[in-house]
């Protein structure tokens, strides 16, 4: 089986997806993340003297890599010009990567429409270029902008253009989809003509390829079940439009169903935190659906899959999930049954005999008549359990709470939550503004928690939920508060549910910081969560 | 080219991802909205004893669709019964539905571990169950579970259990990718053998995939490839673990990349919408970079890009983003365009010069900015273009007003609003309880108003959604709240937007029953909002 070389491209291409920012010493974070997961290429992005790209370069000088080697991105040479009088290229030539990806045309409307530059004029910049950065010593990877638009279109100048770079010493031609329209079958023909046409030059094949049809990761594979040997992407499939081919699909397809050995066993098992760092990195939520590595991705709902799986887990999942660092996850649901029950109280260390399972499982189904959902809710669960059963110590005794929303005649709007509590028979009654009242009301519960309780100052709610539950019941309908709560560490759902938005609000808002003290006091107890979600320096 | 069958499966496999729930009032409305995107099958669940199931089922009995015809899900008998005492098999006999899919096992792992049955009576299962359901004048489907794991385990046991359906009168048997982890090439050859193997029993033949290795597109497109003529998917892909096969991206790329002829262009031109009413009612937010109707699916960033749509659109774009409903993002927003909110302000009967348009615009964008989202706030929209006009006649000045929510020591909660405010130089100072701040603001806001506008006591809110824009922000995020109001014949929809829940529910509650207020003035005008949106009753 041939290797597979691994090009990651999620610090530059990456970058032009909507809202997509990293200062440099996060790419610089990014970079040893690559490293470590076993990528072969990092392409840093053009060493420019944007400030931003100066400080990465700069940085990025001083740097050691166990394995990666580093790529800087350019462009052929401007037309009518020589490529030693080019300074975009002098600037690639000088610079610290020992590998300069260059990208330039390969379709005629383009050269029309776009860039206005002759096809013959084209292949001298492609093969120039090509010469300029190897007499630098350089590695040179040519990339073939709308290669398959360009093949459809006129695939004989395609060809030239590839023949051009491989020529010029090019140790790789990348095939780019650039627009990422093309599909699997029609990308993978015109691959197979390339990878015969260049055989003779020796130069390796790469693919580069999109997910605007959705088919990115299949094309991608589709390139390599052709003959490619380079495959580029990023992690987590960003990038512009609909993304770039997600590296964090590819490998694992790569290296479990196709045979290639790109990283060993213990880079795939970091795969999962990989994705997540990255995700937690730009601060976007990571997918729970991705493949692979998603929170949902090895999810069992229903009583049989259960099963299923507990016989034997091929019944049910395509991969172990531990290959790639996910797991397992039991959702809690209205169709669960006893053993997933049982099997959630074990992973919390809770003792639960039949019959408080039984009783339990009655218990979340009324529950979840009611519009409770503890699918996402994992540290309300657990409280359930606790509660159900005897063993929790609860933070406290509810006196009473109140809420004032008031928007005044100057149209200032003042929102103030008072509490009246009970901790260890004493009395404790607060009031706090917040800009809404949810928020008024977290103030004014930690303020007279936190004297007992300083751990809960380490707990944000990261995440606010709200969902109507008959929603053609207008205002008179059931509300089902989600949130999300963190220590730095772990993270945990709770839920509330009441025709009342500030009721169900307060819910969730309690059993998270009652939940937070449950994980303080047992501190070192994963949640019932996904492990390493938001965990950006576990190894 | 063979004109290729659509089945979705939104309202059953969709259903089983994660936190998915609609009411049976719900699933009617993307039934119908299925039916109009020009769908042939869509399946709506098991007609099971299930209150909520029923409650659909008999819903269905007396609706009518245009094109679309709707299936029920069950499964094969159950071991060692017959067909005829197997009670879920009867209520199947008995639906209301014409079509009947019915899946059963293909692959020994599962005979052995999962349902312990002997082969021969698995194919008898398979065999009485279709010719029941045949006997009871239903057309049949059968899905074919786990078959691409049960064909590459024993191949002519697996196609053994596809000629058991067929033989027994199955007009379609389709191959479920169950697990999702199949690869397209390993799909397609397999699909190949099946639809060669099958040729001589006439038997349709469908494939069902989902996107556990990122590639659940890319093999549903395989299968057809390789013969199949029926698909099945969900909108927007949703589903368990890592969704279904997206319709959504299929239907353009087999009719605009394969020149199959699946739906009409006009009903092609309704998939952005489509997709974007589902996630509406399921609260989802759409994916921004969705392949075909995401909003960044033809984003163009840099001036090179533009530069290059502006020559000609094929420079950077696979499709025409119109072919889908999408649109080039090169327009900030919907309403950007001077054409489109001259358009709209005609309809409203409002004159809107280019200079007031050009003005609008800009709001617009900035209000967007905000957070607000007009797309599904016509009644806000219009409001906004008659307030930058002053052709508003406000239907009330505000003084102030308050909300209190209490959660007394008793257990008791009480909720009051109070409101005051000036209509025609009299002030109006009310009170009112409800079971939650915003019901309580409506009522107190209504006892106000209603002496003078009694019409306003046919207003009812029917519909009251509420998003977090920056969920990772917790509870200090800002929150939209969406209300659709109904008049018993027109339905329109507002928009409030605040970091404070209150304020912008009372923001799009005002607008709700000021917009009212005009139609009633205007009686017989039909509301701007999309025709289907929001409206069960609409046929």
């Amino acid at each position: 089986m041939s290797r597979i070389e691994l090009y990651d491209t999620t610090l530059r291409d990456g970058m032009q997806g909507e809202g997509m920012s990293l200062s440099a010493g996060e790419k610089l974070r990014v970079a040893h993340r690559l490293d470590e997961l076993g990528i072969d290429l990092i392409e840093a992005g053009f060493p420019s003297s944007n400030p931003k790209e100066l400080e990465l370069f700069g940085l990025l000088a001083h740097e050691t890599f166990s394995h990666a080697q580093l790529a800087a991105f350019g462009m052929t040479r401007r037309r009518g010009a020589q490529a030693k009088e080019d300074p975009a290229l002098r600037v690639l030539a000088d610079c610290v990567a020992p590998v300069c990806t260059i990208v330039g045309k390969t379709w005629s409307l383009h050269l029309e429409k776009v860039v206005k530059v002759s096809r013959e004029e084209n292949l001298a910049m492609i093969a120039e270029s090509v010469e300029f950065l190897r007499a630098h010593g350089k590695r040179v990877i040519y990339d073939a902008e709308h290669f398959f638009d360009g093949y459809a279109d006129d695939r004989d100048y395609a060809l030239d253009c590839l023949h051009a770079a491989a020529a010029a010493g090019a140790e790789t031609v990348v095939c780019c989809d650039t627009n990422g329209g093309t599909l699997p079958h029609v990308l993978g023909a015109a691959m197979a003509d390339v990878t015969a046409a260049l055989a003779a030059s020796g130069c390796q094949i790469g693919i580069h390829t999109h997910d605007d049809a959705g088919c990115g990761v299949a094309c991608a594979l589709a390139g390599v079940l052709a003959g490619a040997t380079h495959v580029q992407g990023t992690l987590n499939g960003y990038g512009e439009r609909c993304g770039n081919a997600n590296l964090v699909s590819i490998i694992p397809n790569l290296q479990l169903k196709l045979g290639h050995e790109c990283i060993t066993a213990e880079q795939l098992a970091a795969l999962h935190s990989a994705s997540a760092y990255v995700a937690e990195l730009l601060n976007l939520p990571p997918d729970p659906d991705a493949p692979y590595v998603g929170r949902n991705a090895f999810a069992h709902k229903g009583g049989l899959h259960v099963a299923g799986v507990s016989a034997d887990p091929a019944t049910f999942e395509h991969i172990a999930p531990e290959l790639v660092g996910n797991r397992r996850e039991v959702l809690v649901s209205e169709l669960s049954g006893r053993g997933t029950v049982q099997s959630r109280a074990r992973e919390a260390g809770i003792e639960l005999d039949d019959e408080a399972a039984a009783r339990l499982i009655e218990r979340v189904k009324d529950l979840e008549h009611q519009g409770y959902h503890f699918e996402a809710a994992d540290g309300s669960f657990e409280l359930l359990m606790r509660r159900e059963t005897g063993t929790l110590e609860e933070l406290f005794t509810l006196e009473s709470w109140r809420v004032i929303v008031e928007r005044r005649p100057d149209g200032q709007l003042v929102t103030e939550a008072t509490i009246k509590i009970w901790i260890d028979g004493e009395r404790f009654v607060r009031t706090a503004e917040g800009n809404g009242p949810v928020n008024a009301l977290d103030r004014a519960l930690r303020e007279a928690l936190s004297a007992i309780h300083p751990h809960l100052a380490d707990i944000d709610l990261v995440n606010f939920k709200v969902r109507i539950l008959d929603e053609t019941k207008g205002t008179d309908a059931v509300t089902r508060v989600l949130l999300d709560a963190s220590d730095g560490d772990r993270e945990w759902g709770s839920i509330g549910v009441s025709e009342n938005v500030i009721e169900s609000s307060w819910e969730a808002l309690v059993d998270s910081l009652q939940y937070g003290m449950e994980l303080s006091r047992a501190p070192r107890r994963e949640t019932g969560r996904d492990s390493s979600v938001g965990l950006p320096d576990r190894p």
